[in-house]
């Protein structure tokens, strides 16, 4: 039959992404394009261990469970902001969702009608991109410098398009990797917070910090959540996730903001899904609160991995071919955004890339508009050896291009 | 901060379903409201068994995932179509999803703009309205009888309002329980079809057939889905789920429809929340085609239990306090879709049975207008005792009410 699909379905299949991904699991590409966590870092004896002692424990396991998610694990988060970070989350104020982008999906659809204007961190992450485009938000950028956006340019937006809300990841942004500096992080804060401008935190990169990643990044960079937390003014919908910090395949993310927010949010999850899986939920908190794993611990052996990894990563970016690229090395994350030599098109550049069998992120699949000149290279999920053949692939690639000019 | 939800975002707020939830979580309610399956007899150590097996084995079960799920469990659910009904399911048709709810809602999103028309059998499924209000669908109700939807009824329907769409239950709709008959499956579909209106089939409930639980209720009573599949022309998408026949906390439903329907769908995925738990699926996957699960003995066993409990709760139906409701006994389902004593309205019964202990589903959530003399019960989950109990306070409450009258 002819489907008459709705208006802006079609925003849905603009992304090469998912074409990326079949060709990576296929085996014939290595992919420098996805946010994938490494996989050999897994703590795969404790979670089989958890998920065995948690379905033989309680039949209650498989059952369906709370909309908004299994509530020791809501209440381990909790104790673990207040623990961690002195942060005091609000009584009924933690959903868990089916990863971050799920938080992200449905904030929109409870917050956003069409036409709505949106400010977002430009550049951001391909997802938040494309659930406000779905939702049918005017996106409008706002720039950023290397110690976060930039708060001139947010209050113009802010006087000139009236937005609801504001995108922003000021830890590790995706893709730039930038980290915000205390200082901006109060400044955009405040801006908002007088402005009625409701803050969108995203923080699915935030415990990811290499410098010093025998402590906790978190005393010294708080989020916009926990700054504001004091005064409890709801400004601030926190997202955070464990497909990171623990393994994706668990789809656990969680969102956390005013008792209203959450409760509106937690109605659209019910509506959208039910609940996601309690079953994920119980092995996590299992995972966290009784076996022997320790997150911190764990979390520091991934930052020690993936700084190794970023290392070799700009060490090979310093072959001929890139001469003319330049990016800011960061602390933290998993990206490197990286601008081409001048006149290169990143869509075209992907195109001889996969013909040679390597893949990355082109800028402008993060960028409200333009991004062509840059590019996102994913280095936590390559291996050594992966990394040295996908980045000689993309040296091969652009040099095909910078020899030609 | 005063915050500004979206236009539609109220409508999710209807449901008393959160409450009672919650109070049934906490241990001070009797629940034949829900949909909950009887978590006794859930298959848990060949469940545990699964899951430890399959996080040991590869750390790409803990990875991410593909948005359209697991490749090998998509193929089993192709190959058990094929051999069990001889339904040959399209290339790239198959989608799993967070339950069946997940398909129906993103299903809604990518076909579904603000003041489409839709046809939905009434009543119908809680889960299904909310999905079309957030959606901003004009809903259209359509009436059946024990043998399913009234074809005169679908016809002017379709003619007076030219529906996108029609949502339909074949098998032991959500709430009333009828068993649509052959000839009414042929008509209903031979109408759509003529009309280029898509059927959204809801086939959760399907495998719950008590009668003759020894056979495979499928060959006698195909789906919509089944009828079309030989001239492939794409009319409908089949929603099934294993929440009812394995486990809820698995969260593993799916659609199967055209390769162009389930390609949009699964993109809407992706924004949605990237891929359900591709750990959970590989879980099912290791259930269902290498332990010694049997997936249809097991229905048979559910099927067994639940046709017993159906009985008690029509036993208990008997006593004095319902003399004058009526109910039709389905042969499958979850449900008892009672009409009251004249003149006792649902909502105001269900205020009297929670301040005794004990919920059910009143009707206005099941239909698209009224409802209110009518109740759902749900007979799958309570035990014995429970039940036994549960019925006592429900007819106390509907008591108090008629020797008022």
């Amino acid at each position: 039959m002819k489907y008459e699909f709705s208006a802006r379905a079609h925003t849905l299949l603009s992304s090469p992404l998912l074409s990326i991904r079949k060709q990576t699991r296929r085996g014939t590409l290595i992919s420098l394009a996805e946010e994938l966590p490494a996989e050999e870092l897994f703590p795969l004896p404790l979670l089989s261990e958890a998920a065995s002692t948690v379905i033989s424990a309680d039949a209650g396991a498989l059952q369906y469970g709370d909309p908004e998610g299994y509530g020791p694990l809501r209440e381990w988060l909790t104790g673990d902001w207040l623990g961690g970070k002195g942060v005091h989350v609000a009584e009924g104020g933690v959903l868990l969702t089916t990863g971050s982008q799920q938080a992200i999906d449905l904030l929109a659809r409870v917050y956003i009608d069409p036409g709505d204007r949106v400010l977002v961190e430009n550049p951001t992450s391909p997802g938040i991109l494309q659930a406000l485009r779905m939702q049918g938000a005017v996106i409008i950028p706002v720039q950023g410098d290397k110690d976060g956006l930039l708060p001139d340019h947010l209050r113009s937006g802010i006087r000139q398009h009236r937005p609801k809300m504001l995108f922003a990841t000021p830890s590790f942004t995706n893709p730039s990797g930038v980290l915000w500096s205390l200082a901006r992080r109060k400044e955009i804060l405040e801006l908002c917070i007088s402005h009625n401008v409701l803050v969108i935190e995203d923080d699915s990169y935030g415990d990811l910090h290499f410098q010093r990643y025998d402590e906790r990044p978190s005393l010294r960079y708080p989020s916009l959540y926990a700054l504001e937390n004091v005064s409890e003014g709801g400004h601030v919908l926190y997202i955070g996730s464990f497909s990171k910090t623990v393994a994706p395949a668990l789809r656990t993310g969680w969102a956390a903001g005013s008792r209203e927010l959450i409760g509106m949010m937690t109605a659209a999850k019910q509506m959208a899904d039910w609940q996601s899986s309690s079953l994920n939920q119980r092995l996590l908190h299992h995972l966290l609160s009784v076996s022997a794993f320790d997150l911190r611990e764990h979390i520091t052996l991934l930052n020690r991995e993936y700084n190794t990894r970023l290392k070799l990563m700009a060490e090979l970016l310093k072959r001929p071919a890139w001469k003319s690229s330049v990016y800011d090395m960061p602390v933290g994350g998993m990206f490197l955004w990286v601008s081409l030599p001048e006149g290169l098109d990143a869509m075209a550049l992907l195109r001889v890339s996969l013909a040679k069998g390597v893949a990355f992120l082109p800028g402008p699949l993060c960028s409200v508009s333009g991004g062509s000149e840059r590019i996102r290279l994913n280095f936590s999920h390559p291996g050594r050896d992966e990394l040295l053949l996908g980045m000689n692939l993309m040296s091969e690639a652009v040099s095909e291009f910078t020899a030609r000019s």
